[in-house]
């Protein structure tokens, strides 16, 4: 569990924290802890900043060890604080061992 | 044709026009152009758009036409204007007629 970033079944979910936070929390994941696949999930704004946390983990700090396994994108509506039906794009980039 | 490639100019390059403006595209390739298939692409800070670009589609304006096929994500290095070496990531949405 890094600084709140890591939650449940090795998902990762990216919001404001420093960058390097992220990547850390995915390194940590696949070395430390030994998983055979980490979920980076982001929402609305964040989405960009997961994919680079995801690419920056792949080919830089496991470069040769993980690779994306899988990238989802989805959508879901709700009714913001004044009264108005939103809808925020989700996505899940799914990285595994190599 | 493998994932994520597309035939010919269906592509659409996500950038700071007007969101519609790309809804409107990706519209008009499926229905005026009767495109079977459409690529939503972009880079860096665009790519949380072209994510509500592709969802907007899908599940407003052509909700039960088109849905997405594959979604991949890359990054490219390459040196700025300070000569400092940076990499950027890039997004690739491929759309389909359902």
């Amino acid at each position: 569990m890094t600084e709140g970033t890591t939650r449940g079944d090795n998902v990762i979910y990216i919001g404001n924290k420093p960058f390097m936070n992220y990547v850390t929390s995915v390194v940590v994941q696949f070395t430390t802890k030994n998983a055979s696949e980490v979920s980076v999930k982001a929402r609305g704004k964040f989405i960009s900043r997961a994919v680079d946390v995801a690419e920056v983990s792949c080919k830089r700090f496991l470069k040769g060890e993980i690779r994306v396994r899988h990238v989802s994108i989805d959508s879901e509506g709700f009714t913001n604080e004044e009264g108005k039906d939103v809808r925020v794009s989700t996505m899940d980039i799914v990285l595994e061992r190599v």
